[in-house]
């Protein structure tokens, strides 16, 4: 069986070394000294390894089941899940005001990369109701924040986000699930919503949908979509539970993967609902919901890899086969440990220095979430917009390509479910689809984020990077590893968004046609500046004399993996994304 | 449900515009004429289509059971193969002394893409049936040929190879299967050997085992290893069925996919056996085996990719979602065609351009082996020796990544099992693992394919290159799109074969820390001469006034787009391959 162990001294590097959170002046960030945090992160890690991870291959294995409307979840999962809301884990970076811990975004980002990475399918449940939370946080009214966020924070009630219909998914202007409003203000909610995780279970007492549906009258398209909180039982006006509403789960999916979790075919009868936000503007309300949920789902490509990571190292330590060319290695053993092999570190050098770059890149993206939410800072804010489409397209693909590399060394027995590196593999698959596939990550990238205020954003990305380089451009130890293929990388970077400037004006298909090209250029960037930045820390915490200088070394070698094997992609990419739209778009429809 | 359509036409074009197969001087190649090849082509096409591709999802579906030491294959299985086999198809390019039909491999390579992408799991069965035929008649002494072969030319025996113990895959020095001789000759064979496909089944009447084993008093390691052929039931000298053999199925595993074929634990208890070939040499004998089967499971990554591919431009083509950034392409539909969208174009002609590419490398090679069996050419031995590993490793690859990019395109409807879309990326997982890891095919081609004979088969490979381009020089159509990129990717592959030379001799781990990197490159430069060759061919057909001029026309649109999207990664590659061993082997084992 798979196991996992909270990287938790990985994280303190990050959080301490790295981005130096204490420093940074922003509000609640002054009392996360490296005791504070790293005891929240050692008691998180107890319950994910101890707990949740035990339970992640039984629910791949029992899956939910549904009998008489009803949705069992796997054996396990819901003593399981009391324990983690009794624990207060599902409120920590929740507003005190309705019962949560009140911590900032980074620390919550920090345990959920571990909740995640012990098992994916069980973390769901919180991790979509914590986005419905915040959607009605920032858009409810006084009425319903009290009234729902209290018992969402604990999880006594659930919730869910639901978009999709049969007919349209990225398209959502097409939505036919209508809302008729009532005279008191509420609204009947009527049609069906499709792929709504965890639409039903038993674990918490009552589900708050959020659905998006059309008042009849309203503008044509996705300019007359509203959204609505539909409780699976109405709440009286003293809190408790009333009536069952009109919302049921017609069928649950059979997927690839994540079978722990409950996809949900969802009814609405004329369900009452209430209207979340403005009307027309649900679009505005659900993004709220959905940038969210899009750095947590590129978060669960990390953490899958992390995971799957782990299982493949202890393999390849233990796992005796072939011999060294350098010589055994083990010679009073039968053959060398994998391990030894340099095809076998190649493939656990990508994993690491994906992994650890990408953890780097997701945390400093959730401290610009805190600096615009405790700050008011806008430029976080605009920057944390632009990178949120490389955070999700960027590390979902990469984190499913290293869950791949991950099983390959398990030989054919990463093929058996047994050992749980299929599941992991499966597990990573569904963070490049759901919440905007891929394909629309880069094109909310190109199409919209380059360009957002003016390509303010951009811009001042760029200038990080300059200014990084620029300020330690004395330093010999980083300049020929890492700052100069930072610069080359960079100049890729730019040189691929003067060629969308300057064609996609001509030619829209011609930005489009590499957008997709762009996300991975562009995340290779953003790893390329973590692993400098981390290089230096590392350097800078051993002339300091810290005593683990192993670990410290091992930040700065990875670093340079990841620079000398990964970054070479950025030509690549640019010279893809330079051939322009013919290539793409030569083809008639007939000719596929 | 999913659908397979074979591609005839794209078949025809590569047996006869690409390759010119009747002119090729081939003996047993004259009778190929493009009706003669379309007539079995179509016919083919129809069982896969019609017959086999229905039954690939319910294989996935059902999967293998074990009961009381009989394993059941799914519903539908035994009849679908007594039709295939009443057909003639098992011994399409088996020897007519034995009942095959004789066709060269060229054609047997085409009708098994055809089976493989229509259902990989039924086609295992005769598949790994072929390869033990193949040891046996380049082997079998003339009793043993006799006795066994005419049944396994029609499958009314089937074979399977046993290499793999519980402790060892990849190094089968350290194997503990032990053969004891017997006063008559015989050996009894005893231990456990697993992941056995088609190890055990009733689709037919005998199962016979060819198993690597240690002969007591041997040499040490892999070169005490014989190979032994060991029926299920024992034969009579009257070629009736004797006695059960003590062989028997321990288990069948559960895996990711390719659910359909039984995948064994075999315990092997005193079990009779006979030598195939000469003592001690069992590794050679069963690399006749292996090196059909490598080209055959390179052959599924391809048809793997095929399938999906075909699917996913269905589904592009039908499904509305968004209109296209030019304007709308469908003005009277609620929303455009996704086909219509830029980055689904570029996944769809990623898609496009490997497969046709593949098949073309594929064909070329299989027609490099009947050069070789047919005309007794050396050259053509020694250059498809070389090309094994990449033909094996990176169709693999590349066609599980296709499978991937097919599922993308459904969206959240690509990860419910329904669609079958997940049911190819599985079932294409496993063949970048069996038949040797891709990792020790890429250890294959750089620590032993490269410098085979002096390196005598890499020279003429570059020097096939180099004449195509000079022999082109003068063809303006070619040259920009086709010719200068092939030039320069191969330069990449040279210059990374050169560093090899120059380090590989200081420190053999930098040449093996590129060879995974050395693998994909020279797949690409394989694929960039097939596209350079297809060009001209299509050219060439256009200038004689062909017909369907579209068909052609896609042809060479779609090398265009290799050669500019794809070709790029040569020079990634080669970067990396260049920074060496250092970033690969830097760290000590703890720091994992």
């Amino acid at each position: 069986m798979p196991t996992y162990t909270a990287p938790v001294k990985d994280i303190q590097f990050v959080l301490h070394d790295l981005l130096k959170i204490r420093e940074s002046g922003i509000p609640g960030y002054d009392e996360l000294d490296p005791e504070f945090t790293s005891a929240i992160l050692e008691e998180a890690g107890k319950i994910t390894s101890e707990l949740l991870a035990p339970l992640n291959q039984v629910g791949d294995r029992e899956g939910c089941t549904l009998e008489n409307g009803v949705v069992h979840v796997p054996t396990g999962f819901k003593e399981a899940f009391d324990e983690v809301r009794a624990g207060g884990w599902t409120g920590l970076d929740c507003d005190p005001e309705y019962g949560g811990q009140g911590m900032p975004q980074v620390l919550g980002t920090a345990v959920g990369e571990m909740f995640s990475a012990a098992n994916q399918s069980f973390t769901m449940y919180q991790g979509l109701t914590h986005g419905a939370y915040s959607a009605i946080h920032a858009h409810g009214t006084d009425e319903q924040k009290r009234t729902y966020l209290p018992k969402m924070v604990d999880c006594t009630w659930t919730g869910t986000m639901n978009l999709t219909e049969p007919h349209c998914g990225t398209d959502l202007g097409l939505m036919r699930t209508r809302a008729e409003p009532q005279n008191d203000g509420s609204y009947r909610i009527t049609g069906t919503k499709i792929f709504i995780s965890a639409g039903e279970h038993e674990l918490s007492e009552n589900i708050i949908h959020l659905v998006l549906a059309k008042i009849p009258g309203g503008p044509e398209g996705i300019k007359g979509v509203s959204l609505f909180i539909v409780p699976k039982y109405l709440v009286n006006e003293d809190g408790s539970l009333g009536e069952r509403n009109g919302v049921t789960v017609g069928n649950i999916e059979e997927k690839m993967g994540i079978h722990g979790n409950s996809t949900c075919v969802m009814n609405y009868d004329g369900a009452v609902g209430y209207l979340l936000g403005e009307k027309h503007k649900g679009m505005r309300a659900m993004f709220t919901m959905m940038n969210e949920a899009r750095i947590g789902v590129g978060m669960q490509g990390l953490a899958q890899a992390e995971a799957a990571y782990q299982n493949a190292v202890a393999y390849a330590r233990e796992r005796l086969q072939g011999r060294a060319v350098t010589g055994p290695a083990n010679p009073d053993g039968p053959a060398d440990p994998l391990i030894v092999h340099p095809d076998i570190r190649r493939a656990l050098m990508d994993q690491k220095s994906f992994t650890e770059g990408a953890r780097a890149f997701l945390f400093w993206g959730s401290m610009l979430i805190d600096r615009h939410l405790r700050q008011g800072d806008e430029a976080a804010h605009g920057l944390i917009s632009l990178m949120t489409p490389v955070i999700k397209g960027f590390l979902t693909d990469k984190g499913f390509e290293s869950t791949v590399q991950a099983q390959q060394i398990y030989g054919g027995h990463g093929y058996i479910e047994e050992t749980g590196m299929s599941q992991f593999v499966r597990d990573a698959r569904i963070a490049m689809i759901y919440e905007g596939a891929n394909g629309i990550q880069a094109l909310d990238l190109v199409g919209r984020k380059l360009g957002l205020d003016g390509g303010k954003h951009a811009m001042a990305f760029f200038e990080m990077v300059k200014g990084f380089i620029k300020e330690n451009s004395d330093n010999e130890a980083l300049k020929g590893d890492f700052l100069d293929p930072l610069k080359q990388a960079s100049k890729d970077l730019q040189a691929a968004a003067m060629f969308f400037m300057a064609e996609g004006m001509k030619n829209p298909n011609a930005a489009l046609s590499g957008s997709y090209d762009f996300m991975h250029l562009f995340g290779h960037v953003c790893l390329g500046l973590m692993w400098s930045q981390m290089a230096r820390a590392a350097m800078e915490a051993l002339e300091g004399g810290a005593s683990d200088k192993a670990f410290y070394q091992a930040k700065i070698q990875t670093g340079r993996y990841y620079m000398a094997r990964q970054l070479p992609a950025t030509a690549m990419h640019l010279a893809r994304i330079q051939s322009g739209a013919d290539p793409v778009m030569a083809l008639d429809e007939e000719q596929f």
